[in-house]
């Protein structure tokens, strides 16, 4: 199967590049950028010199040429190719938030119109697969929801508050120098942003209601000094007081079979570069801790993506996927 | 003043003599340690050369001369001294947890017999200056519950549930090399530990009692791939709503004229090497988001303990405290 | 074939394992460990959950029942085993140094007596790839001898001097606990060690002079605060000046086939996690500046390992070895 | 004394302030910058914040009214500050680039004309301590020049060739965001830029032959995944053999007197945030290595900076240069 990458040029599109170079039914054909159309892949992406030999190509979205796109620009970008693609019946996994929300929701949150509305499921592996099966375009989640989502799901609905405290390594800013991702602002300190009002929190709060969750949702980032990674630490105010028996029981009732899921100890290094989520949970009487690490490059984004295009095509859910965590 | 460092080899050892350097009316004159007895402190401290010329003794505790002694060592060791220290007139702050908490907290905390118990008062200077003033001996607070409860004091009183996520480098857990510390388990990567029992919650409760709160404190910490900081997020949920307004009101109320405690967006870069407590507040209606900055071996440690000696010998509180943050 | 790996514990062990999970012909049946005995691999290597089942055993050398044994144990250590395997037939290629150099120079560098040599072809795949077909045990060669001479060898034989100047990550001084990977001795900061004396200089000598070169040999390695990875700057004082399209034409003409070697800006995230040694070089008139970067875990041990095993066996050279560097 | 500090904004400027807040006899009363005008010094160095007032001014250079000015813009843009300051008779200490090379090696390293030009002493204050004495400007030295001279001055006489190489931290690239000083470019790897043709070098050869060395010299940097530092290892060839005895005891002669180079083992982390030099040296027989550590920031433009205008003004040498390392 052909696969384009629309806006390979950022971490995510290399890391598609990267991941998809071990699947067994699916190749890279084309990468896309504006910016650098021309240029080998190499040029951004170094590291897979002698693995990938694309150069950028700049098509206009009628000429795209593939069985399967990756829509790896930023949010408002990708609604420009989001319905052409779905007219010319090109199957489509999309990595921004354009198609997340609901339209008034997204609207209001990321504060334009939205000039191409329809409604996709949204990609959370895990908690969407039936979903995902068979169709043919998938929102696929920000990087924070993913992870802090699969921390709370098993007791969402049993909690009347949920404080999702999160930290991010720097890939998550993006490519661009920026004094948020300058080196002498980020190693060695660390600092909230955003302490009340990320957009993400809107994702988490629809995962929690599809839940069946009453909580009141908040959440915080932080920037981590690492290159790679969120782990989030959700703070679950139970209800009624569990014991740490009934909650691990509910743990391992909705992750037994994942895969990607593991439960166990919570670190960044554990999980990057690959596709994993590690969680786990520890009950305090009324108060749930449970933490979740995975690469927000990865399962956070390019790896979810691969996962969400493996449902839809009836390939193994693994398939691209098997990259062991680098450790250290 | 002649002062004593017992137990000078560590981290807080090495960082009173840094502060001390500068101070007006206080010189180090000795520095012990059982195990590098007869070594220059450089030996240890090779920061120092040049500044110190002092080798470590280990003189007994009876023969300890000088008029004012910081007691580095690890709880349970401190008790051996602290009671001698107390009879021979010689004023003391101790940094180790013994004298912290009473007598059967700290047992049950610790799970030690406490065998020399006294009531010290508890060193957190901006909260308990007056009790400060005259004493000779003072409880040094540990780091943890020094960040946590500047950043939640404010409002203590009226919140029903502060849930403290603090986040600390890896001086912390001290000089000796483990797993815990290597550089391997620590870089690029970031996890929890102890979620719910870290034995500082206990501190951080009576501090909250102190100021009159009900609140239902938790605590979870995490490690840092930074060498020195801790950032403490205090999640704290309201009984009634209140305005940022408000809320600024309380902080700034308590902490205008408090020289260590700046409120401006914490970072651990902006108080990297200095006593300052950096802290701000955010309100999300019923929840207010207070997070604050300190380096866990000053305002966490050494240099808080300074600032106890200052205000107990009548000294300006500021002496030897004003070496300002190295940032980068 | 069934694969054994002898000392599976360390970051070595760890990497083999990581990197054969891709091998289209070699499965890892067994790992061991003396001090691990019983406990699954994942207990040391967490990342590996859900991708390897096996659990550390301590069989005796003749009990080793496998195709291919790698031998991931300390120096003096490997010399137990080499013997035993090789008598029973069974492939091996060793990490360790005990049969790198000739006996005396061994037992003159390393200080100890060797009482099981015998000849064995040195690993470094792109210049030994003829020895190593066939052979049934290699010495695989140390982390930084490989890229240092893997920088040099395109113009050693033309060279009166050569310094190689290294700086390496942690991860290199492995899994046990020290003061010399302890984060805070590590993290921010940088320094030189055995300034003359590094025992893989013998190694680099050796293979100097295997190239024809009679140049006199320096080095001087560092320690990084990175994970993983070597840079080696080698300045290399040429008899006589040589343009820049000579001295590149040199590294292409050996380099030009050679999949893992490629001639790019070195960089150690453009290697990171991979087999691949990144080269380039600029000429200064009568110096030569060639710089190379490797993974120390991979090119530098596990993955030239690998190389090794599949040059030995027949096997495509790349097969296990095609993991995308991670970068960043 | 007052002064005035000329482009304040970097990071060398906010290090000047630090410094300068333990001077007993100099005060700063004026920041300046052009794009920061009006702004308080802390919007850019919060870390200063209760420490010092000041608020960016943006004055025509003949309204500067101090008794004393760092310049800490660009070079280029010194050269339009330097002769009116010294007009009107205003001691001053350039960090720039400009006065430190003679006019036409200047403008050939530069590329630009120098519109401005007289000779000034080049403040490596161990080597030219006579000509600052009683100067009214002082062109302070380049941050690899100090540390790349103070290694090899001792036996710069005997040598050959010195192969200057060169690892700095990051905030040498200054507080412009750009691809080079971004988080993911940096943390974790490692690279060599400006292999054969930085324009350090050119200092280097000048202070090389200052000392009576006809040796070819030679520099390559890189760039660490640190903050602050600078770590040279100097590779010197003598022209005949010496003794590790002969060449210590050459150090310790040329440093025994200087309180600001210290021979111990160098690290970056035994100097950060100090105006140190550690020096340290081993002999090969026919090679000399020397390693000296600065901060890049302190010995390498603001301290010592400071201490030229303690000699300057015949202050105490050290006064507001006691500051100890911060270590870790």
């Amino acid at each position: 199967m052909d696969i384009a990458i629309i806006g390979a040029s950022g971490y995510t599109g290399g890391d598609l590049v990267r991941l998809l170079l071990s699947h067994s039914k699916a190749k890279v054909t084309a990468v896309t950028s504006r910016k650098e159309e021309g240029k080998p892949l190499t040029s951004l992406h170094p590291g897979l010199k002698g693995l990938c030999s694309l150069s950028f190509t700049n098509p206009d979205v009628n000429d795209i040429d593939a069985d399967f796109v990756f829509l790896a620009v930023p949010h408002t970008a990708a609604m420009n190719y989001a319905g052409i693609l779905k007219e010319r019946g090109i199957k489509c996994v999309d990595l921004s938030a354009d198609y997340r929300l609901l339209k008034d929701v997204y609207e209001k949150t990321y504060g334009v119109s939205h000039t191409a509305y329809f409604k996709a499921p949204y990609g959370l592996c895990e908690l969407h697969r039936d979903e995902i099966k068979g169709a043919d375009f998938i929102a696929n989640p920000g990087c924070f929801p993913t992870g802090a989502t699969l921390a709370a799901a098993p007791v969402a609905k049993f909690a009347h508050t949920i404080i999702y405290d999160s930290k991010t390594g720097v890939s998550g800013a993006g490519t661009s120098p920026s004094s948020t991702n300058q080196y002498t602002n980020v190693a060695d300190t660390f600092s909230a942003y955003k302490w009340t009002n990320h957009r993400h929190l809107v994702e988490m709060k629809q995962e929690a209601a599809g839940l069946g969750s009453k909580a009141n949702c908040y959440f915080t980032p932080h920037l981590l000094p690492v290159n790679r990674g969120i782990l989030t630490t959700a703070h679950i105010l139970l209800d009624e007081p569990m014991s740490q028996e009934e909650v691990e029981k509910l743990y391992n009732d909705m992750y037994r079979d994942e895969f990607f899921v593991r439960i166990q100890n919570p670190t960044l290094a554990g999980v990057r570069g690959s596709n994993f989520c590690d969680v786990n949970v520890q009950c305090d009487g009324k108060r749930v801790v449970a933490v979740s690490a995975i690469d927000n490059l990865v399962k956070g984004a390019s790896g979810q993506a691969i996962q969400n295009m493996n449902i839809m095509c009836g390939f193994d859910e693994k398939d691209g996927l098997l990259t062991a965590p680098l450790c250290p």
